[in-house]
Protein backbone atom coordinates (compact mmCIF):
# COMPACT_ATOMS: atom_id res chain seq x y z
CA UNK A 1 0.00 0.00 0.00
CA UNK A 2 1.41 3.47 -0.81
CA UNK A 3 2.11 6.35 1.74
CA UNK A 4 1.91 9.59 1.06
CA UNK A 5 5.06 11.49 2.53
CA UNK A 6 5.95 14.70 3.54
CA UNK A 7 9.56 15.95 3.04
CA UNK A 8 11.00 18.87 4.70
CA UNK A 9 14.27 19.69 2.80
CA UNK A 10 17.16 22.98 3.05
CA UNK A 11 19.13 23.69 -0.26
CA UNK A 12 21.59 26.38 -1.21
CA UNK A 13 19.77 28.26 -4.34
CA UNK A 14 22.71 29.16 -5.95
CA UNK A 15 23.24 25.16 -6.68
CA UNK A 16 20.51 25.23 -9.08
CA UNK A 17 18.01 26.58 -12.02
CA UNK A 18 15.20 27.50 -9.20
CA UNK A 19 12.82 24.51 -7.47
CA UNK A 20 10.93 23.76 -10.75
CA UNK A 21 11.70 20.31 -12.69
CA UNK A 22 12.68 21.65 -16.15
CA UNK A 23 14.78 19.57 -18.87
CA UNK A 24 18.52 19.82 -19.20
CA UNK A 25 18.97 22.14 -16.10
CA UNK A 26 19.94 21.32 -12.20
CA UNK A 27 16.45 22.08 -10.37
CA UNK A 28 15.34 20.83 -6.78
CA UNK A 29 12.66 18.90 -8.04
CA UNK A 30 14.26 16.99 -10.76
CA UNK A 31 17.11 16.26 -8.29
CA UNK A 32 15.14 14.66 -5.57
CA UNK A 33 12.83 13.01 -8.25
CA UNK A 34 15.80 11.42 -9.57
CA UNK A 35 16.95 10.22 -6.19
CA UNK A 36 14.02 8.69 -5.20
CA UNK A 37 14.16 7.26 -8.20
CA UNK A 38 17.62 5.48 -8.12
CA UNK A 39 16.40 4.49 -3.76
CA UNK A 40 13.02 2.79 -4.24
CA UNK A 41 12.82 2.46 -8.23
CA UNK A 42 9.40 4.40 -8.25
CA UNK A 43 8.97 7.34 -11.31
CA UNK A 44 7.83 9.90 -8.85
CA UNK A 45 7.41 13.91 -8.95
CA UNK A 46 7.39 14.99 -5.40
CA UNK A 47 5.27 18.63 -5.45
CA UNK A 48 6.78 21.43 -3.68
CA UNK A 49 4.72 24.06 -1.40
CA UNK A 50 5.64 26.14 -3.85
CA UNK A 51 8.37 27.23 -6.58
CA UNK A 52 11.80 29.16 -5.61
CA UNK A 53 13.36 30.57 -8.30
CA UNK A 54 17.13 30.53 -9.27
CA UNK A 55 19.22 31.52 -6.72
CA UNK A 56 16.55 31.51 -3.78
CA UNK A 57 17.38 29.44 -0.89
CA UNK A 58 15.28 27.25 1.43
CA UNK A 59 15.44 26.42 5.13
CA UNK A 60 12.58 24.33 5.22
CA UNK A 61 11.06 23.89 2.03
CA UNK A 62 8.10 21.30 2.16
CA UNK A 63 7.22 18.39 -0.67
CA UNK A 64 4.45 15.78 -0.95
CA UNK A 65 4.95 12.51 -2.62
CA UNK A 66 3.42 9.22 -3.02
CA UNK A 67 5.91 5.83 -2.55
CA UNK A 68 5.20 2.08 -2.68
CA UNK A 69 8.01 1.51 -1.02
CA UNK A 70 7.97 0.61 2.75
CA UNK A 71 11.25 1.92 3.43
CA UNK A 72 10.75 3.72 7.24
CA UNK A 73 10.53 7.55 7.36
CA UNK A 74 14.08 7.70 8.83
CA UNK A 75 16.01 5.42 6.85
CA UNK A 76 14.70 7.35 4.15
CA UNK A 77 16.07 10.57 5.61
CA UNK A 78 19.43 8.97 5.63
CA UNK A 79 19.00 7.38 2.29
CA UNK A 80 18.20 10.12 0.43
CA UNK A 81 20.95 12.45 2.03
CA UNK A 82 23.67 9.43 0.88
CA UNK A 83 22.24 10.22 -2.74
CA UNK A 84 21.93 14.14 -2.71
CA UNK A 85 24.02 16.80 -3.18
CA UNK A 86 25.50 18.29 -0.34
CA UNK A 87 23.62 21.28 -1.36
CA UNK A 88 20.09 19.66 -0.38
CA UNK A 89 19.67 18.11 2.69
CA UNK A 90 16.67 16.48 3.85
CA UNK A 91 15.93 17.44 7.37
CA UNK A 92 12.71 15.34 7.86
CA UNK A 93 10.22 12.39 6.40
CA UNK A 94 6.88 11.96 7.73
CA UNK A 95 3.99 9.58 6.59
CA UNK A 96 0.73 12.37 6.27
CA UNK A 97 -2.80 11.82 5.22
CA UNK A 98 -3.72 10.86 1.59
CA UNK A 99 -5.23 14.39 1.34
CA UNK A 100 -2.52 15.92 2.31
CA UNK A 101 -0.72 18.28 -0.86
CA UNK A 102 2.57 20.68 -0.08
CA UNK A 103 0.96 23.22 -1.64
CA UNK A 104 -2.90 22.79 -1.59
CA UNK A 105 -2.83 22.18 1.83
CA UNK A 106 -0.02 24.89 3.14
CA UNK A 107 -1.59 27.49 5.57
CA UNK A 108 0.90 29.87 5.58
CA UNK A 109 4.84 30.51 4.90
CA UNK A 110 7.67 32.58 6.13
CA UNK A 111 10.07 34.23 3.90
CA UNK A 112 13.17 36.08 4.86
CA UNK A 113 15.72 38.17 3.13
CA UNK A 114 18.83 38.97 4.06
CA UNK A 115 20.68 42.44 3.31
CA UNK A 116 24.93 42.78 4.13
CA UNK A 117 25.49 46.50 4.68
CA UNK A 118 29.56 46.82 4.88
CA UNK A 119 31.23 48.01 2.60
CA UNK A 120 32.99 44.86 1.51
CA UNK A 121 30.94 41.60 1.37
CA UNK A 122 32.74 38.40 3.10
CA UNK A 123 33.79 35.85 0.69
CA UNK A 124 31.57 33.25 2.79
CA UNK A 125 29.09 35.43 2.55
CA UNK A 126 27.97 36.13 -0.90
CA UNK A 127 26.04 33.29 -2.22
CA UNK A 128 23.76 33.98 1.13
CA UNK A 129 23.25 37.92 1.12
CA UNK A 130 22.32 40.49 -0.95
CA UNK A 131 25.05 43.03 -0.31
CA UNK A 132 24.26 46.51 -0.40
CA UNK A 133 26.73 49.31 1.31
CA UNK A 134 25.05 52.25 -0.04
CA UNK A 135 23.71 54.55 2.22
CA UNK A 136 20.38 54.23 3.68
CA UNK A 137 17.23 55.56 6.09
CA UNK A 138 16.97 52.10 7.53
CA UNK A 139 14.08 53.34 9.71
CA UNK A 140 12.38 54.56 6.61
CA UNK A 141 12.53 50.74 5.37
CA UNK A 142 11.32 49.22 8.69
CA UNK A 143 8.23 51.57 8.89
CA UNK A 144 7.59 50.71 5.13
CA UNK A 145 7.57 47.35 5.79
CA UNK A 146 4.40 47.69 8.61
CA UNK A 147 1.93 49.17 6.09
CA UNK A 148 1.43 45.76 4.07
CA UNK A 149 0.56 43.71 7.59
CA UNK A 150 -2.87 42.91 6.64
CA UNK A 151 -5.26 41.60 3.65
CA UNK A 152 -4.32 43.05 0.53
CA UNK A 153 -4.54 42.58 -3.36
CA UNK A 154 -0.75 42.34 -3.72
CA UNK A 155 -1.36 42.72 -7.99
CA UNK A 156 1.43 45.71 -7.48
CA UNK A 157 3.69 43.06 -6.22
CA UNK A 158 3.25 40.43 -8.17
CA UNK A 159 5.20 39.73 -11.17
CA UNK A 160 3.14 38.54 -14.74
CA UNK A 161 2.73 34.90 -14.45
CA UNK A 162 3.56 32.97 -17.58
CA UNK A 163 2.74 29.67 -15.61
CA UNK A 164 -0.89 31.10 -14.86
CA UNK A 165 -1.44 32.72 -18.44
CA UNK A 166 -0.37 29.12 -19.68
CA UNK A 167 -3.10 27.18 -17.35
CA UNK A 168 -6.26 30.28 -18.19
CA UNK A 169 -5.01 29.98 -21.82
CA UNK A 170 -5.52 26.00 -21.97
CA UNK A 171 -9.09 26.82 -20.08
CA UNK A 172 -8.23 24.97 -16.61
CA UNK A 173 -9.87 27.90 -14.58
CA UNK A 174 -11.25 25.88 -12.49
CA UNK A 175 -7.91 23.97 -11.64
CA UNK A 176 -6.45 28.04 -11.55
CA UNK A 177 -9.34 28.49 -8.67
CA UNK A 178 -8.90 25.60 -6.80
CA UNK A 179 -5.34 26.47 -6.53
CA UNK A 180 -6.51 30.17 -5.44
CA UNK A 181 -4.16 31.71 -8.27
CA UNK A 182 -7.25 33.24 -9.67
CA UNK A 183 -7.30 36.37 -6.88
CA UNK A 184 -4.24 38.62 -5.70
CA UNK A 185 -5.51 39.03 -2.26
CA UNK A 186 -3.22 37.91 0.48
CA UNK A 187 -3.00 38.42 3.95
CA UNK A 188 0.45 39.34 5.31
CA UNK A 189 0.42 38.11 9.12
CA UNK A 190 3.90 39.48 10.05
CA UNK A 191 6.24 41.91 8.30
CA UNK A 192 9.20 43.09 10.00
CA UNK A 193 13.16 44.85 8.99
CA UNK A 194 15.41 43.78 11.82
CA UNK A 195 19.27 45.32 12.79
CA UNK A 196 21.04 42.01 13.25
CA UNK A 197 25.10 43.03 13.59
CA UNK A 198 26.22 43.93 9.60
CA UNK A 199 23.02 42.81 8.04
CA UNK A 200 19.16 43.97 7.62
CA UNK A 201 17.19 41.29 8.02
CA UNK A 202 13.41 41.14 6.38
CA UNK A 203 10.83 38.23 7.82
CA UNK A 204 7.37 38.08 6.46
CA UNK A 205 4.22 35.51 6.94
CA UNK A 206 1.28 35.07 5.39
CA UNK A 207 -1.26 32.69 4.24
CA UNK A 208 0.31 32.69 0.32
CA UNK A 209 2.38 34.58 -1.46
CA UNK A 210 2.41 35.44 -5.45
CA UNK A 211 5.82 34.87 -7.58
CA UNK A 212 8.48 36.90 -6.64
CA UNK A 213 5.91 38.96 -4.56
CA UNK A 214 8.83 38.80 -1.37
CA UNK A 215 11.73 40.14 -3.96
CA UNK A 216 9.54 42.91 -5.34
CA UNK A 217 8.17 43.99 -2.10
CA UNK A 218 12.01 44.22 -0.69
CA UNK A 219 12.93 46.16 -3.82
CA UNK A 220 9.78 48.70 -3.12
CA UNK A 221 10.97 48.78 0.36
CA UNK A 222 14.55 49.57 -0.66
CA UNK A 223 13.35 52.27 -2.83
CA UNK A 224 11.82 53.66 0.55
CA UNK A 225 14.82 53.17 2.50
CA UNK A 226 17.13 55.04 -0.54
CA UNK A 227 14.31 58.16 -0.77
CA UNK A 228 13.20 57.23 -4.25
CA UNK A 229 9.81 56.22 -2.41
CA UNK A 230 8.16 58.17 0.74
CA UNK A 231 7.04 55.39 3.71
CA UNK A 232 3.15 56.91 2.66
CA UNK A 233 3.78 55.99 -0.98
CA UNK A 234 3.82 52.09 -0.04
CA UNK A 235 -0.18 52.11 0.74
CA UNK A 236 -0.96 53.84 -2.64
CA UNK A 237 1.30 51.26 -4.56
CA UNK A 238 -0.69 48.51 -2.89
CA UNK A 239 -4.06 50.55 -3.87
CA UNK A 240 -2.54 51.21 -7.40
CA UNK A 241 -2.77 46.85 -8.22
CA UNK A 242 -0.62 47.72 -10.75
CA UNK A 243 2.94 45.94 -11.13
CA UNK A 244 5.05 49.23 -12.72
CA UNK A 245 3.89 51.23 -9.40
CA UNK A 246 6.08 49.07 -7.30
CA UNK A 247 10.10 49.24 -7.21
CA UNK A 248 12.26 46.38 -8.85
CA UNK A 249 12.54 43.04 -8.02
CA UNK A 250 15.34 42.38 -5.66
CA UNK A 251 18.42 40.29 -6.22
CA UNK A 252 17.23 35.95 -5.28
CA UNK A 253 20.78 35.41 -3.28
CA UNK A 254 19.05 37.48 -0.46
CA UNK A 255 15.73 35.38 -0.27
CA UNK A 256 14.89 32.34 1.73
CA UNK A 257 11.84 30.24 1.99
CA UNK A 258 11.94 29.61 6.26
CA UNK A 259 8.48 27.28 6.97
CA UNK A 260 5.34 26.43 5.28
CA UNK A 261 2.58 25.56 7.85
CA UNK A 262 -0.30 23.32 8.07
CA UNK B 1 58.77 55.76 -7.10
CA UNK B 2 57.72 52.07 -6.66
CA UNK B 3 56.47 51.40 -3.43
CA UNK B 4 56.27 48.04 -1.23
CA UNK B 5 52.46 47.11 -0.78
CA UNK B 6 50.69 45.04 1.94
CA UNK B 7 47.24 43.75 0.76
CA UNK B 8 45.08 41.65 3.42
CA UNK B 9 42.81 39.58 1.71
CA UNK B 10 39.85 37.31 2.29
CA UNK B 11 38.83 34.51 -0.22
CA UNK B 12 36.49 31.37 -0.57
CA UNK B 13 39.04 28.50 -0.70
CA UNK B 14 36.44 26.03 -2.48
CA UNK B 15 36.33 28.45 -5.70
CA UNK B 16 40.46 28.09 -5.87
CA UNK B 17 43.06 25.77 -6.59
CA UNK B 18 44.85 26.63 -3.89
CA UNK B 19 46.84 30.00 -2.80
CA UNK B 20 50.00 29.16 -5.29
CA UNK B 21 49.94 30.38 -9.53
CA UNK B 22 49.74 27.31 -11.36
CA UNK B 23 49.35 27.11 -15.23
CA UNK B 24 46.02 26.58 -16.22
CA UNK B 25 44.27 26.41 -13.16
CA UNK B 26 42.14 28.90 -10.94
CA UNK B 27 44.42 30.51 -8.20
CA UNK B 28 44.27 33.02 -5.16
CA UNK B 29 47.40 34.53 -6.10
CA UNK B 30 47.39 33.90 -9.97
CA UNK B 31 43.93 35.99 -9.95
CA UNK B 32 45.42 38.85 -7.92
CA UNK B 33 48.30 38.80 -10.14
CA UNK B 34 45.97 39.28 -13.13
CA UNK B 35 43.74 42.14 -11.52
CA UNK B 36 46.54 43.75 -10.38
CA UNK B 37 47.71 43.75 -14.02
CA UNK B 38 44.53 44.95 -15.31
CA UNK B 39 44.40 47.98 -13.44
CA UNK B 40 47.84 49.29 -13.38
CA UNK B 41 49.41 47.23 -16.38
CA UNK B 42 52.27 46.23 -14.34
CA UNK B 43 53.35 42.68 -14.76
CA UNK B 44 53.58 41.79 -10.62
CA UNK B 45 53.69 38.45 -8.49
CA UNK B 46 52.15 39.36 -4.83
CA UNK B 47 54.00 36.97 -2.80
CA UNK B 48 51.84 35.29 0.03
CA UNK B 49 52.43 35.19 3.99
CA UNK B 50 52.42 31.50 2.93
CA UNK B 51 50.27 28.84 0.42
CA UNK B 52 47.58 27.82 1.35
CA UNK B 53 46.04 24.52 -0.11
CA UNK B 54 43.04 23.94 -2.95
CA UNK B 55 39.81 24.38 -0.46
CA UNK B 56 41.55 26.60 2.58
CA UNK B 57 39.71 29.29 3.26
CA UNK B 58 41.35 32.96 4.28
CA UNK B 59 39.65 35.22 6.64
CA UNK B 60 42.92 37.71 6.34
CA UNK B 61 45.77 36.37 4.64
CA UNK B 62 48.72 38.87 3.33
CA UNK B 63 50.35 39.59 0.16
CA UNK B 64 53.24 42.32 -0.48
CA UNK B 65 54.03 43.20 -4.08
CA UNK B 66 56.09 46.45 -5.16
CA UNK B 67 54.32 49.02 -7.31
CA UNK B 68 54.88 52.00 -9.58
CA UNK B 69 51.44 52.78 -9.88
CA UNK B 70 50.74 56.09 -7.56
CA UNK B 71 46.98 55.01 -7.64
CA UNK B 72 46.20 55.74 -3.39
CA UNK B 73 45.72 52.80 -1.14
CA UNK B 74 42.19 53.12 -0.11
CA UNK B 75 41.29 53.73 -4.38
CA UNK B 76 43.47 50.32 -4.89
CA UNK B 77 41.05 48.17 -2.34
CA UNK B 78 37.80 49.75 -4.12
CA UNK B 79 39.82 49.24 -7.99
CA UNK B 80 40.56 45.73 -6.46
CA UNK B 81 37.30 44.30 -5.57
CA UNK B 82 36.15 46.15 -8.38
CA UNK B 83 37.59 43.37 -10.53
CA UNK B 84 38.40 39.97 -8.63
CA UNK B 85 35.60 37.70 -8.09
CA UNK B 86 32.67 38.25 -5.27
CA UNK B 87 35.08 35.07 -4.01
CA UNK B 88 37.88 36.97 -2.84
CA UNK B 89 37.95 40.02 -1.20
CA UNK B 90 41.01 43.33 -0.45
CA UNK B 91 40.41 44.43 3.00
CA UNK B 92 42.88 46.57 3.20
CA UNK B 93 45.96 47.79 1.26
CA UNK B 94 48.84 49.75 2.99
CA UNK B 95 52.44 51.09 2.22
CA UNK B 96 54.86 49.65 3.94
CA UNK B 97 58.83 49.58 4.26
CA UNK B 98 61.04 48.23 1.54
CA UNK B 99 62.01 45.54 3.32
CA UNK B 100 58.79 43.81 4.06
CA UNK B 101 58.17 40.75 2.63
CA UNK B 102 54.82 39.16 3.60
CA UNK B 103 56.27 35.59 4.23
CA UNK B 104 59.99 36.50 5.72
CA UNK B 105 58.47 39.41 7.91
CA UNK B 106 55.62 36.96 9.30
CA UNK B 107 56.45 36.57 13.26
CA UNK B 108 53.36 34.72 14.27
CA UNK B 109 49.79 32.87 12.29
CA UNK B 110 46.65 32.00 13.56
CA UNK B 111 44.74 29.07 11.90
CA UNK B 112 41.21 28.01 12.62
CA UNK B 113 39.38 24.63 12.50
CA UNK B 114 35.77 24.33 12.45
CA UNK B 115 34.01 20.84 12.26
CA UNK B 116 29.81 20.74 12.33
CA UNK B 117 28.79 18.21 14.96
CA UNK B 118 25.03 17.56 14.09
CA UNK B 119 23.70 14.57 12.10
CA UNK B 120 22.62 17.05 9.21
CA UNK B 121 24.88 19.29 7.51
CA UNK B 122 22.93 22.44 6.77
CA UNK B 123 23.39 22.98 2.56
CA UNK B 124 24.69 26.78 3.36
CA UNK B 125 27.83 25.41 5.75
CA UNK B 126 28.93 22.04 3.58
CA UNK B 127 31.91 24.49 1.83
CA UNK B 128 33.01 26.25 5.18
CA UNK B 129 33.13 23.22 7.67
CA UNK B 130 34.16 19.74 7.98
CA UNK B 131 31.34 17.44 9.02
CA UNK B 132 31.79 15.09 11.41
CA UNK B 133 28.96 13.78 13.18
CA UNK B 134 30.14 10.50 14.41
CA UNK B 135 30.45 10.28 18.05
CA UNK B 136 33.71 11.92 19.84
CA UNK B 137 35.23 12.17 23.03
CA UNK B 138 35.36 15.82 22.71
CA UNK B 139 36.83 16.33 26.28
CA UNK B 140 39.86 13.78 25.04
CA UNK B 141 39.89 15.91 21.98
CA UNK B 142 40.03 18.84 23.59
CA UNK B 143 42.61 17.93 25.87
CA UNK B 144 45.10 16.42 23.47
CA UNK B 145 45.22 19.71 21.50
CA UNK B 146 46.53 21.51 24.86
CA UNK B 147 50.33 19.10 24.48
CA UNK B 148 51.41 20.82 21.39
CA UNK B 149 51.40 24.00 22.97
CA UNK B 150 55.61 25.02 23.22
CA UNK B 151 58.48 24.88 20.90
CA UNK B 152 58.75 21.43 19.42
CA UNK B 153 59.76 19.55 16.36
CA UNK B 154 57.30 18.62 14.25
CA UNK B 155 58.46 16.25 11.60
CA UNK B 156 55.13 13.91 12.69
CA UNK B 157 52.87 16.34 11.41
CA UNK B 158 54.83 17.46 8.27
CA UNK B 159 53.62 16.64 5.16
CA UNK B 160 56.72 15.61 2.62
CA UNK B 161 57.51 18.74 0.73
CA UNK B 162 57.95 18.69 -2.95
CA UNK B 163 59.00 22.24 -2.27
CA UNK B 164 61.19 22.23 -0.35
CA UNK B 165 63.17 18.94 -1.83
CA UNK B 166 63.05 21.21 -5.30
CA UNK B 167 64.76 24.04 -3.67
CA UNK B 168 67.43 21.80 -1.73
CA UNK B 169 67.48 19.91 -5.13
CA UNK B 170 68.51 23.51 -6.82
CA UNK B 171 71.53 23.98 -4.48
CA UNK B 172 69.74 26.78 -2.52
CA UNK B 173 69.99 25.71 0.80
CA UNK B 174 71.50 28.80 1.72
CA UNK B 175 67.38 30.44 0.73
CA UNK B 176 66.14 27.64 2.15
CA UNK B 177 67.95 28.35 5.57
CA UNK B 178 67.39 31.91 5.65
CA UNK B 179 63.23 30.60 4.98
CA UNK B 180 63.62 28.91 8.06
CA UNK B 181 62.35 25.53 6.51
CA UNK B 182 65.97 23.38 6.66
CA UNK B 183 64.39 22.96 10.58
CA UNK B 184 60.77 21.47 11.37
CA UNK B 185 61.53 22.97 14.87
CA UNK B 186 58.40 26.13 15.77
CA UNK B 187 56.78 27.21 18.66
CA UNK B 188 52.96 26.89 19.21
CA UNK B 189 51.76 30.22 21.59
CA UNK B 190 47.80 28.50 21.65
CA UNK B 191 46.25 25.49 21.25
CA UNK B 192 42.40 25.31 21.87
CA UNK B 193 38.89 23.26 20.95
CA UNK B 194 35.90 25.32 22.14
CA UNK B 195 32.57 24.26 21.92
CA UNK B 196 30.35 26.83 20.05
CA UNK B 197 27.06 26.27 19.32
CA UNK B 198 27.09 23.37 16.74
CA UNK B 199 30.76 23.07 16.19
CA UNK B 200 34.24 22.15 17.65
CA UNK B 201 36.54 24.96 16.73
CA UNK B 202 40.20 24.59 17.25
CA UNK B 203 42.39 27.75 16.79
CA UNK B 204 45.84 27.74 17.24
CA UNK B 205 48.68 30.85 16.67
CA UNK B 206 52.25 29.55 15.99
CA UNK B 207 55.45 31.32 15.33
CA UNK B 208 55.22 29.45 11.82
CA UNK B 209 53.54 26.12 10.37
CA UNK B 210 54.85 23.63 8.32
CA UNK B 211 52.66 22.67 5.16
CA UNK B 212 49.39 20.43 6.81
CA UNK B 213 50.78 20.74 9.80
CA UNK B 214 47.14 22.53 11.12
CA UNK B 215 45.25 19.67 8.98
CA UNK B 216 47.43 17.04 10.56
CA UNK B 217 47.46 18.14 13.86
CA UNK B 218 43.59 18.29 13.97
CA UNK B 219 43.69 14.32 12.04
CA UNK B 220 45.85 13.57 14.98
CA UNK B 221 43.31 15.58 17.91
CA UNK B 222 40.35 13.80 15.61
CA UNK B 223 41.74 10.31 16.31
CA UNK B 224 41.91 10.99 19.94
CA UNK B 225 38.67 12.29 20.16
CA UNK B 226 37.66 8.97 18.44
CA UNK B 227 39.58 6.72 20.91
CA UNK B 228 42.10 5.41 18.36
CA UNK B 229 44.67 7.47 20.18
CA UNK B 230 44.80 8.21 23.48
CA UNK B 231 45.62 11.91 24.71
CA UNK B 232 49.39 11.30 25.96
CA UNK B 233 49.93 9.68 22.31
CA UNK B 234 50.19 13.13 21.21
CA UNK B 235 53.32 13.56 23.21
CA UNK B 236 54.82 10.26 22.01
CA UNK B 237 54.33 11.29 18.33
CA UNK B 238 55.91 14.85 18.71
CA UNK B 239 59.01 12.74 19.70
CA UNK B 240 58.79 10.29 16.80
CA UNK B 241 59.34 13.16 14.70
CA UNK B 242 57.96 10.64 11.78
CA UNK B 243 55.45 11.61 9.79
CA UNK B 244 53.61 8.01 9.90
CA UNK B 245 53.11 8.13 13.66
CA UNK B 246 50.64 10.85 13.25
CA UNK B 247 46.89 10.95 12.28
CA UNK B 248 45.19 11.50 9.08
CA UNK B 249 45.43 14.73 7.01
CA UNK B 250 41.80 16.69 7.98
CA UNK B 251 39.75 17.55 5.05
CA UNK B 252 40.83 21.27 3.45
CA UNK B 253 37.15 23.00 3.65
CA UNK B 254 37.27 23.40 7.51
CA UNK B 255 40.21 25.26 7.72
CA UNK B 256 40.79 28.89 7.59
CA UNK B 257 43.93 31.15 7.96
CA UNK B 258 42.68 33.62 10.37
CA UNK B 259 45.33 36.18 10.86
CA UNK B 260 49.24 37.02 10.18
CA UNK B 261 50.97 38.88 12.46
CA UNK B 262 54.18 40.98 11.44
Amino acid sequence: MSRNLKITLAYDGSEFHGWQIQPGLRTVQGTLAECLQRLTGEEVLPQGSGRTDAGVHAWAQVASVRLESPIPERNLVIALNDVLPASVRVNGVEVVADDFHARHSAKAKTYRYRIYRKDICPPFLVRYVFHDPYPMNEEALIRASEHIVGKHDFTSFAASDPERSARMAEGREAEASHFGITTNVRTIHFSQWMRTGEELVYTVRGDGFLHHMVRNLVGTFLQVGRGALQIEDVSAILDACNRSAAGPTAAACGLYLVSVEY
